[in-house]
């Protein structure tokens, strides 16, 4: 967090630009009345809050590139967004600047059943894609938790994890092609359907993550996989989150991968149960809930044995779901962790920190003892497979005495998850949040490079300043 | 293949400059006798051979970096290579420059089962990296042609493809980290051993595929999976490529996601067979390997419903291996293509065009009429799965009439490769050999964008210069 933008200013912009902007992208979708301006100033993340003073909402790539083109011309920075769901305060306002919201380019174009692939405009809902995936026996496996609202571009920008990403991967791995509006206005196309390309630098790896920063996704061509024909959903509770790493660590040494892994604490796991009374054991020190997704006679098998390593390693249950609407409550109920959580405390500060999957017992032990010894809450729940851990600060942004024990907690994590080998952010992104702890994680030489990139395609630093680095900072 | 590289001149360099990398690298690490230079003016593509004035072969990343900053401030150009495997020039030497040979960074300094990676110098060779993971039960999938002799450095800056792409995906689906020395010589990390990381832009991504242009990659941590319990390998031939593109069609209809789907023409299966004597069928106008492996159930289930698709779409024969002793020799005989075809006529020209899969059979028929209308000998062989070609022209570079008409030929493949919606190389790489056609690809935008990336890391353009594209022309 960066106190800076803590505060929620009425921005102002030149009334020549809104006339400029109307006659580009139509008045009816230029927004400049303060009420309707009020969402488009926050994102999913606690505390980041900054109004707009002009929100755009084009139909068509070509009104993006003229926009992006005229507002190079006036020296206006843009600030693109979809849903806003983001968690880093990624797609915040900046001072003197328009937000481009894509909610509108959300066509699904082609889905091309014998090459495995689906193209869409970037402003297409998440879950959209899956659900157009559906009929055609496919599948497209990243899935945030906030699929349900966020927009396919926001995901690519951020390169969204999810729940399955020790066995499935990350957007990033689903991303084949993209159309970008540059830093000058040009529309450009990168990648291609080709299983295998390898022609010139791969600028699309470069784009995906890149939070906004060095163009604006208008189409995403994706890869779709065929749709695992069975799963079965397993719960398991443990007195200690060692014995539930144990167990997690002997999973994989048997080469079992697990399409989830996913973790509670004890404090998650009563307030999600408060919340959703999905029979959750309250009294455990960690919940685990196991899927394995694929063929029927393998999932049975796999199942079977994680149930099994489970036992073995101190496990106090494991519960195989009835069927697949139990699943589906299982896994509804995790995903409404953060909402169960944000429901104790006036604020709830959601963290993203990685590590290597074998350290992941250490940092959540760390962070329980952080908690008590910074007198905070922090309840802690993430992806075990992928080392992905979402400690929980429950806090109120009012107390300022509080906020500063916060601060220092969560410093305290992340040099903690720098020392382990791990990220400061595994699938929220850096945005504002995470700025000020980036340069923890990396080399002098790597941090400096990210920047001569940033500077090399955007060298009026127009497109969503101030995010993930300063440049004027050295 | 750019005529104005055909020659193999005599490079030189100043003594003083030989002197001063006798210091840095140690003198028994400098080559620059004419014999010991030879093998370090080509790589594995006809026709480009440019004489090394000098060769380095550090022994540590620190010496890398010396030498780059050494180099950097006497601007002079430095082209790394491993093994010289490459197929489209991208190693071969530059006037006036130094050859970094990087196979005495050949140590894999860790196995760790429990995050499933692997680290290892940029200098190991491919294979030993499968081997290393083999014990532990692991596999490192990307497998290309040159497995055997080529290193990982040198598969990750081309980012290198195989037999396994449909399935297994390429290098860059298995790279987690790079240590690359940079431009100016400092010494950057990128990556790390977290499954999920967003950390900032993915200038690794950037390296993977760069060619040796934007940086020395010198360390490599490289993602795991566990090894298939079991395998099934199909031998099926087929009257048409039609009839054979059908069935490819079908089992991804089906949902079969095959580990492998390669394919001959009757040139290339006549070939081999002379060559290989595996009782290939040499009556056939398309023969195509297929295997599953995963799940004995499984790759059981896959390989009779893959032979019943087969004979539903009109193979001729369909031959399951009787044991894994014949799948290899199989898989040898068709690895074994490039070696038998080059035994036919004095230069081989081993091309790379990739379409998307649905587009296969018309990219080969294509290169056919091609053929025949430039009376040019053109065996076609390649991945079917990935849509990966690889026409394979025989000539003689003397003949310069002939080499006339396999200019014109190439040109008009890539035409149509580009017009499929492919691309002019799925795993080879741009190098020398591509160079003039990559504009054709791409739009301006986008070729544009590459350029400013390497213009903003190698502002000097000291790193491999004239390969991927020229940076004075516009």
């Amino acid at each position: 967090m960066t106190p800076a933008t803590k505060a929620a200013p009425a921005a102002s912009i030149d009334s020549s630009v809104i006339a400029r902007l109307r006659v580009i992208a139509g008045a009816e979708n230029v927004l400049t009345e303060r009420e309707d301006l009020v969402p488009y100033g926050f994102d999913g993340t606690a505390a980041l809050k900054h109004g707009a003073a002009c929100v755009v909402l084009p139909r068509t790539v070509e009104v993006v590139a003229e926009i992006v083109r005229f507002t190079r011309s006036a020296g206006i920075p843009v600030v693109t967004r979809g849903s806003g769901t983001g968690l880093s305060g990624g797609s915040v306002p900046v001072d003197g600047g328009i937000v481009l919201c894509l909610v509108h380019l959300n066509r699904i174009l082609e889905i091309d059943p014998a090459n495995l692939t689906l193209l869409a405009e970037s402003g297409t809902i998440t879950k959209a894609i899956d659900d157009a995936s559906h009929p055609h026996g496919l599948f497209y496996p990243p899935d945030p938790g906030s699929m349900k609202i966020s927009t396919i571009g926001g995901n690519v920008a951020n390169n969204s994890g999810g729940l399955r990403g020790l066995k499935y991967g990350v957007t990033r791995d689903y991303v084949m092609g993209l159309e970008v509006v540059l830093p000058d206005g040009e529309i450009a196309w990168l990648g291609s359907k080709c299983v295998k390309d390898v022609a010139g630098y791969s600028m699309k790896d470069l784009f995906v993550g890149s939070e906004g920063t060095l163009g604006i996704i208008t189409k995403v061509l994706l890869k779709l996989v065929p749709r695992p024909k069975a799963r079965r959903t397993l719960l398991s509770s443990f007195d200690s989150m060692e014995s539930a790493a144990r167990s997690v660590s002997k999973i994989i040494e048997r080469h079992i991968i697990p399409c989830t892994l996913e973790f509670l604490d004890s404090k998650t796991c009563q307030s999600v149960e408060d919340y959703a009374k999905v029979g959750l054991p309250t009294e455990a020190a960690a919940v685990v809930l196991m899927e394995t997704d694929g063929h029927p006679a393998v999932v049975e098998e796999e199942a079977a044995a994680m149930a099994e390593i489970a036992k073995e390693n101190g496990a106090i249950s494991v519960e195989q779901a009835a069927d697949e609407a139990h699943a589906t409550r299982l896994a509804t109920a995790r995903r409404s962790a953060f909402s169960a959580l944000a429901r104790i405390r006036p604020t709830t500060i959601l963290e993203d920190v990685t590590v290597p999957r074998s350290r992941l017992a250490e940092i959540v032990a760390f962070v329980e003892e952080v908690a008590a010894r910074h007198r905070l809450q922090i309840a802690t729940f993430g992806h075990f497979g992928d080392g992905n851990v979402h400690p929980t600060i429950l806090t109120d942004e009012t107390d300022h005495e509080e906020m500063e024990r916060v601060e220092a907690a969560l410093s305290e994590i992340f040099d903690k998850t720098v020392e382990l080998g791990g990220t400061i952010t595994g699938e929220h992104g850096v945005g504002l949040a995470k700025k000020p702890y980036l340069p923890r994680q990396f080399d002098e030489a790597s941090y400096a490079l990210m920047r001569k990139v940033k500077r090399a395609l955007d060298p009026g630093g127009l497109l969503n300043p101030g995010k993930i680095f300063d440049l004027d900072h050295g």
